[in-house]
């Protein structure tokens, strides 16, 4: 436990573990402050989602690259799976799917962004591993060509319902997976050489014991699963309150409550010009989310929902992840990074969060 | 007639000329046997379409380097323009485009992402003339831009059958063809130093003998004729009774029959290490066929057809061609390739077969 | 006065001037007589630009060397802004709308195009910065997302007109705005090293003195909004007259008018192999369009317009932005241009002309 309460300590946002009590003790008492209960499950989830991809980046440390990679490269994004899964079991498709676009966005654009910025203004120019950064948005266009393969129908708007939606959803997850799979294979053994060791836990933390961090990856995940309970049953109504709308919430305030660890990671690593680490945690996690998370919660909505998921996303949505895939691989094609390309990636994150925000509710 | 024996011997693939009159018999005899006419005439056009490639190659070769290349420039379709022609004259225009879209898809995704695996899994990293990928891209994106204009206009549900489509189709196909001849000024005189000369007789065959391989090639040209027509009346009902939908048969099973013979020079050319052949076959018939084979067709409809044919696409065909040129355009502006590269490519292909496979015949 | 009268001397161009007083003089005269009002104009509006540019850059000149780019960077497209400000006026939005998206069009296309084509036929390659010409397509990327924000909205149909739209564009044209001014501090202070001096007064022309310059661009300020008036008041009934559709008006006629005298410089540029200019000019002045021109409009309108104009366009106005500013990327990406790089670009713009051109009017 040592390492655990050290940690604790020196990590400012682990003070919000506070909160986490919080949220059941104000359950049980206000089960209709909605406001308040998604505030304090926002404020929950962020240091167990830190603590999260900690105990995940001490049990990839023990157990050598190669595995290590694996278990980074599955568990790496635990705490937007267990959201999205609370939300699958509660049937919100609407949610999940916004949440995983939002997700994909959010990473290429705001975590890629704001690295490239907090870099930019540290450093004159940064460089870092163009190789890898190709890898990771190639296979994020790959999940855009599948987000886009339904419009290839003529008549999309007879789509959505139909068991060919649903069996083209099962195809296309399979593919996305087994692509995902192939890209660990080769980024991690066939071609290994090109891609730079970014040894995520060298993100100035000490690593946890094995016998902790395995704990710790139990019982967090146990806590993020209960947490998010109550986060998706208050979040539409207090978005209302907050004057936010469904669609802001669910791809903006979502996404950066499930990211905020590793964005924490990320700034850090472009703060102290490991640019790699950066640009590895953002289009990595993007694209784990694109071709791993979002087709196993296709595939596992056939056991847990009420009802199976398809991968048809909104027009919108896909337009938006088309923007951002471009963008990633326009900006980070030349592997060298000014704070003016952060500037730029942010920029284009505003207009999608501004255009959300402003959505009048008899548009959604 | 000794090389032509010679080459039947040594070549396997020609065996199957024995399907030739196999068709003719067979389509005496069971005139209503759709399946079987359909089954025969593929296995009939895939040597029919090999001996045209070589015939046509060996015409080249004799004929020296700018005039052979621009052989090889027009006739190197040769196989798909008369299958087209067939389609054409019965006035199956649908089946027309979706050859033609189906053909500029195949040639991207799959001939060149089936020579990157095939190379990709003999040889760790292969290079190629990244000048030469670039200029065949280009030429297809203004393709792509063609295929494009009609959705500039306002209203484009009520452009199909207007006098505007037919104008527009003209103007575009003289604007096409011209580019593309212009593209040959380019690459075979103007600037011919950076394509570095991937002399296409060298796949490893013996050239026929210049009488010889005219003869072969008008001989064959007219048997392609007479079994591309059994192919298009029997293809439609064929499709149904094997459970394909008429798009997949349009865009998959056409594209592949087409374009068999080019495959195997590609896939060789690429497990021999020699990927600048495979790519310029692959790029180089994507490009032919979008700004050569396809204009032609359309001013030929007005001699041939029997309603003039324009080249406004369904907007489905239009994204997957797009998506097609950019997947194309991205994976090989590097100039150098590794098996993924090929997994990313065929996973494309997959992804569209997989949509069109699936389609339920209401939403065709 | 004597450089100002050196100059029309020397400048066959600006012999036109005497078609200045001819528009008034025919105004008074004939009012009716659109056409000869709309030609006039349209001759009148050449030298009057020529003047303007060339005053602009002496006034840069003279104040060194950041506030001269910024100068040259806000000022530089004075004649499309006076014109877009006379169409806002009157109330014109579709036109003002088409003017500019037609502007960014044109120059990307066009002006860059012709340069490499008038370029590549007199030299066999020509290099130029592409940190420069990244950064301009960069920026004109942003402009498009902006562009398509609206079609993130489910139903785009009942936006046009509501207030969501107005609050949308207001905010995206801060956005703009702001990117520009980050642009202009990113290239020509923090990382102008990456930028070599295109000093854009040395194009072959003397510089005016600080005060005739500063009276040129006062007093033909003056002249220009004047012309500028007859020419919007007469070109949508003049075009019916000579059989052009009010799009390909809006979208060619009056960007090659308002563009005519950087078009001067850009081509004079390419010519004498200093190529860099060429693609200053043009990508400068698209982007300037995009970032500055078309937001500084939409802010403008709410002081003096009879209404608030949106920054929502006809979406086949997106589409031919979008595909100029993929095109421009795509062609100048590798910093090395020869003339069928000039052509493609040339027969991209060809595609949108024709089909502009042949636009029946019920579908506009």
């Amino acid at each position: 436990m040592a390492p655990l309460l050290r940690e604790i300590r020196h990590n400012a946002i682990l003070w919000l573990l506070a909160m986490v009590p919080a949220v059941f003790i104000a359950q049980r008492l206000k089960p209709e402050a909605h406001t308040l209960l998604f505030v304090l499950a926002v404020l929950a989830l962020v240091p167990l989602a830190t603590l999260l991809s900690h105990a995940t980046e001490s049990v990839a440390v023990k157990t050598g690259d190669a595995v290590g990679g694996l278990l980074n490269a599955t568990l790496g994004n635990l705490t937007e799976l267990i959201i999205a899964l609370a939300a699958l079991r509660a049937g919100e498709f609407t949610l999940v799917k916004a949440s995983i676009a939002g997700a994909i966005v959010t990473n290429t654009l705001f975590m890629l962004g704001a690295s490239f910025l907090i870099g930019g203004l540290k450093y004159h120019v940064q460089d870092y591993n163009r190789v890898s950064a190709r890898l990771q948005t190639s296979l994020l266009f790959l999940a855009v060509v599948a987000m886009l393969a339904p419009s290839i129908v003529p008549d999309a708007g007879s789509v959505a319902s139909s068991s060919f939606a649903h069996q083209l959803s099962v195809g296309l997850s399979v593919l996305l997976i087994g692509t995902y799979a192939l890209g660990l294979v080769f980024s991690l053994k066939s071609h290994r050489e090109f891609f730079g060791s970014t040894d995520t836990a060298e993100a100035g933390e000490e690593a946890f014991p094995l016998g902790l961090a395995l704990a710790t990856l139990a019982g967090v995940t146990v806590l993020v699963a209960l947490v998010s309970e109550v986060f998706i049953e208050s979040v539409q109504q207090a978005a209302v309150a907050l004057g936010m709308t469904p669609a802001f919430v669910g791809f903006i305030v979502v996404a950066l409550v499930g990211g905020a660890a590793e964005m924490a990671s990320a700034f850090s690593g472009a703060s102290r010009n490991r640019l790699d680490l950066s640009v590895g945690i953002a289009l990595g996690s993007a694209s784990q989310i694109a071709l791993f998370v979002a087709p196993v919660l296709v595939l596992l909505s056939y056991v847990i929902g009420p009802a199976p998921m398809n991968l048809l996303f909104w027009p919108g949505a896909v337009v938006m992840v088309l923007i951002s895939t471009l963008t990633a691989f326009l900006t980070t094609s030349g592997g060298r990074s000014t704070w003016f390309v952060g500037v730029l990636l942010l920029m284009v994150y505003l207009i999608f969060a501004m255009t959300l925000y402003l959505l009048p509710p008899n548009m959604q």
